[in-house]
């Protein structure tokens, strides 16, 4: 039946919703619904999850009910194990049962992860699934973080497997026709970095199918960086990507108190506001749509906590988009290649 | 002999020069030279080690000769095991002789930190030198982050020194009284993160002397940081440090671009210029003067490649009063303490 459901036809999936769990996020349900009616409205068929009185307005979209949440701060595992009928359990089931593309959420990233993984299971021989963040690259596709947080403990293999399915993403996702990998290092050198690091390159190095290793990056390349794909284990990944987000909310905050200064500063700052917004939305993860979970059998897009609706009209655009590409097929007959 | 070098006295101390490595760094040694000579003007006792027909003009100051140089992209152990006559290799003997107070280099980090280990040995009972190095906090001292580069892999009693001693230099550099130290992690609940985060999260919660624990920080913490030390191993601390680097870069392009995009936003431009740059100074690595290799018997200021003579001059002036202030004798007795 997985098997099946993985080899649904284009056009099959472009007819099917996206499941959108109406309670993921800090600004749900509000936001979200309000992200689906946007996206609805462009021609992607969306369903809502989640309890119909906490949801309220649905503003006319269908809604599958349920009965149960897993909060933000709960325990991913304890979450998916106890509240079997909360919109996120509920949401990968559709998928599960190809009732859904794909499935879209903006709530606890642990819980996402292991719902998608236990409902929809995972791809054959993709030893862990992992999540793939873009990073922001002005004038040009993002590129690919992986891993940005599913597995804080990694093998060189596993990571190997993270180079090869986050250039199939960045591939679908992107169009990048011969994606670029790099390994996340702490010099360009093969010799630098931990054990994991070194077998990790020497793998690589020795090639291997879909990827084209291109030699370390380091933490400076992660913006603007100069390869598609910067595979990591899940701990430095998560690092790296929140000091990145970090380190850009702090410079945009010293940019405003200068900005906010005087008058004369405010005179020129209304000048540059409008331009300096652009710029800032062009690296926005609001626009990039979020992260994907990747090597899991179906299409589940991991939206960021503060997302807006505009951020989840884009995730649903992108996971629809993804879903009717046929990117876990793509993934499994890669992954399958090799062994 | 080590333990009365430890133990020279604070006016002793003050009457020694810093050892300055005249041809270490990117501006090497025009910019290097220029620092040492407006730092000795400002009351600092300096003097240059290289060998003299490559560091040319002294500008007046004393040059401890020597015949080599350990070049930036040089690997690090064979260069000091080679090129005993080296500029690094020399101002850490300088140290070491008592006849100079610290050493200071902006030259190849590996190797001046391979030299003062090896030259200076390491202080009683810590286990590895650590690289402590500031992250700004606009408005106040910086936080420091530990290990930012030197130990690659690392136990979870390492972690702890290199708590207890990042916290005795946040006292001693930054006038913290009871400064506070957080685990960098991916999460601020104790469960989070690696086997080794988790490791030491246990140790540091049950106790060690001269740390006060607050709990895991987040990458996006690491800027204008809640606690004043920030522990992590060097791997993850190098990556985290760069990506923070490359994303302030990231930030000030955007904006530099936004400012000459037309007429209108290079007028208002030209009024928030000084501004900007005087904010950007304020976090700048230039000021912050270099980052720190503490639990080697003596004072070692690693100062950031791009140095140019303010960098320069304040980490002669740091280096100086962390040596007058008895930094490494104030380690070693924490670290005594413990066993």
């Amino acid at each position: 039946m997985v098997r099946e459901r993985r080899h649904l036809s284009p056009d099959a999936l472009r007819a099917l919703p996206v499941a959108l769990d109406a309670m993921g996020g800090d600004k749900a349900p509000a936001e979200i619904v309000a992200g689906a009616r946007r996206a609805a409205d462009e021609g992607v068929p969306v369903v809502l999850v989640g309890p119909p009185e906490l949801v309220g307005d649905t503003l006319g979209l269908d809604l599958i009910p349920c009965t149960e949440v897993i909060a933000m701060a709960e325990d991913p595992a304890t979450g998916v194990r106890r509240k079997k009928d909360s919109s996120l359990v509920r949401s990968a089931e559709l998928v599960r049962d190809a009732e859904a593309s794909a499935m879209v959420s903006a709530g606890n990233t642990g819980a996402t992860m292991a719902a998608a993984l236990l409902r929809m299971g995972r791809l054959p021989k993709v030893s862990r699934p992992c999540i793939a963040t873009p990073m922001p690259r002005p004038g040009r596709p993002p590129a690919v973080l992986v891993d940005s947080g599913a597995n804080v403990e990694c093998t060189p293999a596993m990571l190997v497997q993270f180079a090869q399915m986050a250039s199939v993403f960045a591939a679908e996702r992107y169009g990048s026709t011969e994606p670029t990998a790099a390994l996340l290092s702490i010099g360009e050198e093969p010799s630098k970095g931990t054990p994991l690091v070194k077998e990790a390159h020497a793998l690589l190095a020795a090639g291997v199918p879909g990827v084209r290793f291109t030699g370390n990056v380091e933490g400076r390349d992660l913006l603007d960086c100069p390869a598609d794909v910067v595979v990591t284990d899940g701990f430095t990944g998560n690092v790296a990507l929140k000091t990145a987000e970090g380190a850009l909310r702090f410079a945009m905050r010293l940019v405003l108190e200068v900005l906010g200064r005087d008058e004369e500063t405010k005179v020129a700052g209304d000048v540059l506001l409008p331009h300096l917004l652009g710029a800032a939305g062009e690296i926005d993860p609001e626009v990039t749509g979020g992260a994907m979970l990747l090597g899991v059998d179906g299409v589940c897009v991991i939206s960021h906590g503060s997302s807006s609706a505009v951020a989840i009209a884009n995730a649903l655009h992108i996971a629809h988009d993804l879903a009717v590409a046929g990117l876990a097929s793509r993934l499994a007959e890669l992954i399958a290649e090799e062994g």
